[in-house]
């Protein structure tokens, strides 16, 4: 029987681009199409793509780089790839069967073919929203999880700071602070989100920071003792506050610094004499060397988000054709939680 | 008998000072006199001291600071204090007798009661320079060890670059890294600095930061591979162009920023970016949270020094009225080596 042969709807980049990145940067082709069904001999297997995630280390890749960047760039003409929750409909794979469901990297497309299917995640656990795969439970759990535990080293009753803590991340690493006792402030940028990370989250305090005139003002406002532990998201005049309201022997886990992605030059952070008066360690870190923790990751929360422990909110595109208006909202702030895109709900 | 009461010299501060310091922002006061004998029931220490060392912390305590810093601020007025080498001429503590040889904090003045003796390092090995507890064996060589052994976590063969390199620290962790079989890059601020660098320090190179008009260029020709360890100690612009350099799991150890210390405002490093996609760990350090290591690190490092391995190169003023244009003269990058200033020799 031949194997069918369907339309496939895809994103493309159409330019490298420069400065604050538009809609019209991307577009919908919906003239191709796509054989569902592995070449034979190859040990590829072929996605449906279900659930799309949009992250803002993707900014990045719209980029043209002269030298490598940790992450490819994208190729203009070429599909968007990124992390993605996905079914696997044919298989070349001895590891991998039609049905099974993965996460990993994948095509901003209906289909996707997968030539290193030893890249994806099989998801074992089905009893919670699938969907969860693109942020607690896919790329964005993993970086809470290991940014928070390893990098920053907390200590129960520790005063714990993240930006832009309602995010795909954010949320998270509050949560998980609270979990550990700690006192946990969150900055975020609209009142419903600082709503949020108050009553849903269960953060101490939270602030709006475009309402904030003076960010050192408003970090010893919640800080008067001072910061532990700074979880950075943002970069910029936020990382330059912080700093100057660390403690001793503090700890920041710089996860991104997505208010400096669409600038021509990033702005200048000014007070890092402080890491040396307050024996501060500010550590970089990539989700990407931690993979090898991913299962110990998923057991230990699973139980967790069973019993509520843990919550999460997600923002939901529907449909590929939305997919850049998505991304574009995560750099605009426009997204509340983690911003993801439903390609087919099954 | 009497105790003997004899003048005694001393350098204060004159007022708290912004920007760039001036020898004429202190004063050689003659006209004090000490009595040579600690005070009855006092458990006190009364030293000659015969080293003073100039270092560059001490900028920061010759401004007044609304927020208490890391060092407390001198009182103007009164002698300043700053670590030196010193011979004890009575002792009211059971530790102390009078002729041990001692280091730690002591006044910038001839003789001098120190309140608290607990602070002071007993001299064990006199076979070497006495000066040197100044210097190798002093604050900033225990700082180069444990700036260099614990924050930098060296390994055999990892590519090194040291800024202020011929400095009290900067020329010992350039010779500990040779020593652990690194590759090792200094940067000075002259040419015979850059020489002393080569061919008496053994850097594999060096270069004249005040020659090179782009910093990022000069690293990529001496580290074409990147740089694995940076040890800080300017801050400012050669920061921001070592953090475009640093390779994967790089480690900056953040020892000092003496290129920021008499702006008004330090300036903006915009490459921390580069910490998140190298997952560089940027630490600051102080060297009084290791004390405790002096012993294990005087132990290690005396056997180097009588062997020739390790060697040292102090910048000495002779005499208390030159120690205000020593310390002015650091700031300026005058000194070759370790600058230091002989109140008397024994």
């Amino acid at each position: 029987m031949a194997a069918a042969v369907v339309p496939n709807k895809k994103v493309v980049l159409k330019n490298y681009i420069t400065g604050f990145p538009k809609e019209t940067d991307m577009e919908l082709v919906t003239s191709d199409t796509v054989r569902l069904k592995v070449p034979e001999g190859s040990t590829a297997v072929i996605v449906k793509n279900l659930f799309l995630s949009c992250d803002p280390y993707m900014r990045s890749r719209m980029s043209k780089h002269d030298e490598p960047s940790y992450v490819p760039d994208f190729i203009p003409g070429s599909v968007i790839t990124g992390f993605g929750v996905s079914k696997v409909v044919d298989s070349g794979h001895p590891d991998f069967s039609a049905g099974d469901l993965v996460w990993g990297l994948t095509g901003w497309e209906e289909y996707s073919l997968i030539t290193n299917p030893e890249s994806l995640f099989k998801i074992k656990y089905t009893d919670v929203p699938l969907s969860y795969y693109t942020g607690l439970l896919g790329m964005p759990g993993l970086t809470a999880y290991v940014g928070f535990y390893e990098i920053c080293a907390p200590k129960t009753g520790e005063y714990v700071f993240v930006s832009a803590a309602s995010g795909a991340v954010g949320q998270l690493v509050g949560q998980f602070a609270k979990l550990m006792g700690c006192y946990v402030v969150g900055s975020a940028g609209s009142d419903e989100k600082v709503n949020l990370l108050k009553n849903k989250f269960g953060f101490d305090e939270a602030f709006n920071y475009k309402k904030e005139s003076d960010l050192n003002a408003a970090l010893k406002r919640y800080f008067p003792e001072g910061i532990d532990i700074y979880f950075e998201n943002v970069g910029g005049a936020m990382l330059d506050a912080v700093l100057r309201n660390m403690r001793i022997h503090g700890r920041i886990a710089a996860c991104g610094m997505i208010s400096q992605y669409n600038l021509e030059k990033p702005e200048g952070v000014h007070n890092l004499m402080y890491t040396i008066m307050k024996r501060v360690r500010f550590e970089g870190f990539v989700v990407v060397d931690y993979y090898h923790k991913y299962n110990e990751f998923v057991e230990k929360i699973i139980p967790d988000i069973r019993e509520g422990k843990i919550t999460y909110v997600e923002d939901t595109a529907e449909g590929l054709e939305n997919a850049p208006a998505a991304l574009i909202g995560l750099f605009k702030g426009l997204n509340v939680g983690k911003q993801l895109v439903v390609v087919a709900h099954e």
